[in-house]
This record gives C-alpha cells, sequence and structure tokens, in this order.
C-alpha cells in the first residue's frame, strides 16, 4: 500500500472546498485540527500530541492553501504539495502565531469562515483566537458545515486506506487466541492485542476499548482494569488502529473456555442486526433510517446511544447513526455499524463492522464476523 | 504501582483552584478538554479519541465539581469520585448538551472562566460555546492562567507515575538492539519500538518520533519512512509512552554498526548541554536561565526552537526552555532537558532527559545516559 495521495487527490479536495466557498460568500477557510489540516495539505505527523503550538492552514476561495506554523514543521511541510509556508520560531510567550495569522488573512480577504458545527473545535487558545480576530479587521463566521460534508464522502483511495487498515485489524483479531485465557489480567490482553495490531502493519494504536464479563461487560469506554480473565467470560475488544493517517474501528467477542447460552443468543441479534443495517445502508437513505433497521431487532429506544458512526481520519466523523440524525447517505461514505444488546440490568454486548456506501450494496470493509462467538 | 489517585489528591488539587478563583473573582470554572477534566476528576479513558462528544466539567467557586456529560460515559465517571453527575444523549444534533449545561452554570453562578491561555483550547463546536454563553445569561472570562498553573506542579503521588512511566521506557531503550540493526526499514523499527513499549508495561504509546542518517536527522517529528538502517547511520526514537495516564518523554541516540568521530562529538556535546541544563534546574530559577545554559554549549540563537518543556498529564505542557519564557522553576515541576545541535547543514541530533525541581538539586526521572553513543 502506497502511502500518501497524488497531489490530484489534494486539488480535487481544494476544488470541491472552493466551490462551496464561493456558494457561500466565504473569501477564505481558517483550519486549525490535525485532521482538517491533513485533509487539504498531506500534513502528517503525532506531533499534534503536544499541545504547545498552534498550527493554522488558511484556504483562500480561490488559489492554493497558506501553511501557517511553527518553523519545527517547516522541513516535512516542505514534503508535501504545500508550496506557500510561513513560520514563526513558536512557543512565542507574546505573539505566538497571531500577527503572522492576521496578516496572511488580511492578505487573503474574508469573510473567514471557521469550522463550528458538531464535532468541530478550535485548536488554538480563545485568548489568540481573538487577538486574531480583531487584528485582521475581517468579518469573521463559521464554515457552514462545508469541511464535515466534504471530509464525509470519501475518495477510493481514502477508501482503500481504511480498508487496509481493517484488514490488519483482522489479522490482529485472528491471533486473539494467543494472548487470553482464563486467569490472564485484561491489561495485559489491551496491551498484547496492541502489539499484534503493531506486528499486523498498524502504525499505531490511537484507540482500544474493551471489557470481559460472565454477561458482557458494564461499558465500552473504560480503561483496561486488572482483573483477570475467567472460564465464561466474554471478552470484547475494539479498535481504532491507524494505517497511513486513515482509521479501521471495529470489534470482536470472544468467549473464553466457554461459552453461554445467554451470550451465543446475544451475538445472534448483533449479528442480524449488523446485516439488518447492512441492508439498510442504501445511498438515498437516511442514517436514521440504518438506525431503526438495527434498533427495532436489539431493542434500542429512541435515547439509546448511537449504534454506529462515520469513519475515516478519525476514529468517528460525520454522521451518526441515531433516531435523530437524519443525514443522508451518499456513496464514498465510510461508516460503521455498531449495534448492542443488554444482557443484564447493568451489561451489554456489542458488535462492529465496517462498510462503505455505494451505488448499490454496501461494501464490506471489515471482514463480517459469520460464526457463532469464537470460543478461545 | 497502584492506579488512580486517593480522592485526598483531588479534594487538594480543587482547594487550591478554588483559592484562586476567589482571588480572581471567579463563580466557576468551565472545562472541556481531557487533561483538564482528568485532573479534576480522575475521568480516564481513550475515548476523547472521538471528538463526536462534549465533556463538560464545571468547578464552582465552593463545593464539589459537577460533571455534564454523554450517557455514555456515565458508568465511567461515578466509578471516580465525583458524585454529581448530569448527563444528556449524545451526539444530539439539536442540542448537545447546550441546554444542560447552561442550566448547570446558571445554577452554579458566574463570572464563567474558560482557560484560554497558551496551550489550552476550547474542545466543543465554537457555534455550541456561543449558545451556551447566550442561554446561561453570566458573565464570561478567561480562567486567568489558574489550571495550568496549578497543573504545572506535580505531587508526590503525579510525579511516581511519572517516574514509572520513564523506567518502562527505560527498559524499552535497553531492547533497542532486538529491532534494529542495517537494512531494516524504519517504519519498522517505530513499529516494534511501540511493542517493546507495550512489554515494559506502557498502557499505550500516544507519540512516537526519531529520524535516522548518517549525520543525524532533518527534523523529530516526522513519521517514519520504508528507508532502510544502514551502517553508519545515528538512529534517534524518542517516545510519549503512558502509564495511568501520565507520561515520559525522552529519547536516545544510537549508532548502527559503527560510529562516526562526528556522531560521536555531536552526542558529547548534548550530554554536556544536558548536565548544564541540570545544574541551572533550581527552584526559583527561570526556564530561560535553563535554556541559556544549554544554549551556550550547543550553540543555539534566541531563535531556535525550545530546549525542554514541562511534562505531565501531557506529552508536553507548562513551560518552555527558550530565551523568551520566564516562568519560574518551582519544587515540582517536572521537565525535559532536550538540546539539539547541527550536525551538517540540514540535519541535527538530539538528547532528551525528563527531570523534577527540588528544593535543591533536580531528581532525575529518566536514567540519564552516561556512556558514548552507543553502537548496535
Amino acid at each position: 500500500m502506497r502511502r500518501g495521495f497524488h497531489t490530484s487527490e489534494y486539488l480535487g479536495r481544494v476544488a470541491r472546498a472552493q466551490a462551496e466557498m464561493a456558494r457561500a460568500g466565504l473569501g477564505a477557510l481558517l483550519l486549525t485540527t490535525e485532521a482538517d489540516l491533513r485533509y487539504f495539505s498531506g500534513f502528517l505527523t503525532r506531533f499534534w500530541e503536544s499541545p504547545s503550538r498552534p498550527w493554522f492552514l488558511v484556504l483562500p476561495v480561490t488559489g492554493a492553501p497558506i501553511a501557517v506554523i511553527p518553523s519545527i514543521g517547516a522541513a516535512l511541510m516542505a514534503k508535501t504539495w504545500i508550496r506557500d509556508i510561513r513560520t514563526w520560531a513558536a512557543p512565542d510567550p507574546v505573539d505566538d502565531g497571531v500577527s503572522l495569522l492576521a496578516e496572511t488573512l488580511r492578505e487573503v480577504g474574508g469573510p473567514i469562515g471557521v469550522p463550528d458545527g458538531p464535532e468541530s473545535h478550535l485548536r488554538m487558545p480563545l485568548a489568540d483566537f481573538e487577538r486574531v480576530r480583531l487584528a485582521s479587521g475581517l468579518d469573521w463566521r463559521g464554515d457552514a458545515g462545508i469541511v464535515a460534508a466534504l471530509r464525509s464522502v470519501k475518495s477510493e483511495a481514502e477508501i482503500e486506506k481504511i480498508a487496509f487498515a481493517c484488514d490488519i485489524a483482522g489479522r490482529a483479531f485472528d491471533r486473539v487466541g494467543e494472548i487470553s485465557a482464563p486467569g490472564i489480567p485484561l491489561s495485559r490482553v489491551f496491551r498484547e492485542f496492541q502489539r499484534l495490531l503493531l506486528e499486523e502493519g498498524a502504525d499505531w494504536v490511537p484507540y482500544l476499548a474493551g471489557g470481559a464479563g460472565p454477561e458482557g461487560y458494564s461499558d465500552v469506554i473504560s480503561p483496561a482494569s486488572d482483573v483477570r480473565l475467567a472460564a465464561g467470560d466474554v471478552l470484547m475488544l475494539d479498535t481504532g488502529a491507524v494505517f497511513d493517517g486513515y482509521f479501521c474501528d471495529y470489534d470482536r467477542n470472544f468467549a473464553i473456555a466457554r461459552s453461554t447460552a445467554r451470550q451465543r443468543d446475544a451475538q445472534m441479534r448483533l449479528f442480524d442486526a449488523t446485516l439488518a443495517g447492512e441492508a439498510a445502508a442504501r445511498a438515498g437513505s437516511r442514517a436514521s433510517d440504518v438506525w431503526r433497521a438495527m434498533a427495532t431487532i436489539v431493542g434500542a429506544d429512541e435515547d439509546a446511544g448511537r449504534l454506529g458512526h462515520g469513519l475515516g481520519m478519525q476514529l468517528t466523523e460525520g454522521l451518526s447513526l441515531t433516531s435523530r440524525d437524519h443525514t443522508m447517505l451518499r456513496p464514498g461514505m465510510v461508516i460503521t455499524l455498531e449495534p448492542g444488546v443488554s444482557v443484564s440490568t447493568d451489561t451489554i454486548m456489542v458488535h462492529e463492522e465496517n462498510i462503505v456506501i455505494t451505488e448499490g450494496a454496501p461494501r464490506r470493509l471489515s471482514r463480517f464476523s459469520e460464526k457463532p462467538l469464537p470460543v478461545l
């Protein structure tokens, strides 16, 4: 799998954004988050883990994007297709890019659109944002959802990267028997599963969740405890593994030493719900339609959590499969189907697969589970 | 190493914050980021990787913190010391916690302080932030740097966690010979080094950087390429590995098959600079004093990048060792000493260690390198 994209991929993204910006009357977009910057520039680094420096990409309504970034990133940015790279010595406690950014924005012209809708945030200090707004003398507004909408529909090249990440996780899931047995602490299973993902080709593993217990698990966001696996437990592992900046996000259940009828029934219901979701996931349908197809099978009410979501450069992005999200599905949208069922009063089981919406039946990106709950 | 903290740790943090809030005339703090929420609540999860849901902690000037969070987090938050937990079914495209948060803030009273200084950001959609401000009817301002200042001085319990993370990385660095040899692609070394960190006890590895080349490396933020190590290269690995939510952050250089005089000279200069930084790192000194002690040895000018930074719940936090940062060092501050030298026109070598400021000489948290550049 080739790393990166051809420049044509970025030119297409920019052209589509600029068409929408012209329609919305925007002079430029100001982008500040890892995913938004990378989407238009290809700038890929784990250095965002450090909160100390802001990074900016200015996308004018015509012409090429301008990177306004700390000088420590200049060499790496110069390896992307971006040619206009302006830097300052960050962190600067007095003027941390504020003047340079304001000057760049004045040159480009407003109104300036900033992503401000669902799932967005502004990755820079609020006080500096106010300073930039004032110093620019321009009109500021939201981005009218332009960036999120563009990012929600994936190109073929993006889909291949997500599929590749899914394959990596599939091979790691095939090896869970190597690391799980009665007596092994869940924290060790988590650690070892990350090792398997790396061995199978993941660049890194930003996300891992899971749980274990005789009747499912209490939630799917807790870190692993040192509690030991026991015969009769069901173990769930849910991973967001990354290859070249693109995520997979799916999970698997395993029974430890033996499975119970209750666990197997729950797993069958989850399979059925996943297939119903897959059948409903057609271009032109709504996110809420897919939710409903699964919700009727698992008995989820309208206020229950979402049963899936978009996926791509971030672990979750774009739409949510809930009763309230009526986003229309379009070819190229990559989504997860993630039904959950109650197993007892305070435990659940979940199952998750990844698909891409096409003109016809969805394409499976994860190798769908087809057998009953495997016993390790 | 015990996970989590005694409730007394959180009570102390809250009391110190509230004393500062009273001085600053704040009625409450609104916290939205992973680190700030965790600092006061102990809420630890990798679920923040998903940008889909905002999370809020309201810290009133008197009384206990209030969590205003998506219902998916209620079970995990209930395991912390926080008792007032208010939830909504997120993501909600119409009202994603806005009304619930505004109601909570009105109950608590303003003015509301929001972290807005260096390294901070607001982790919620800007449009929703404006809605909350309006709906609250309260006065809003910055937090006067209260949260960042508190977090920059670590308790003994926090320091032990960072020391534990440093020990894990130390054992992994001792094993780099197992994974590095001429002909091995750098991308595989990165993957395998993450595996070693996990085997040695890291919960996860949010950050890994590095580089390799005959005369150092071009920068320290690029992802690993598939270029193969060659005899005579110097390999650098820099990790932010996490145990129980606390980071180490240091690096090591290794010569592949043989070292050159130039590499050894650079490494000796880096050692000398690190020791000079350590000697200057005394309570009452300034960040800029420590920078100067190292800068004179490595020949860094005033506009060069920083030569170290604070460390803790985030890979980098608090002060920067630059000519411009005059933050006073205080006992309990954990910092990195990270000098860099030019090896050729466009390559560098770096070295990094972790220490904690005390009343006397700093305590070393990473086991300082003492020998010349090791040859693998």
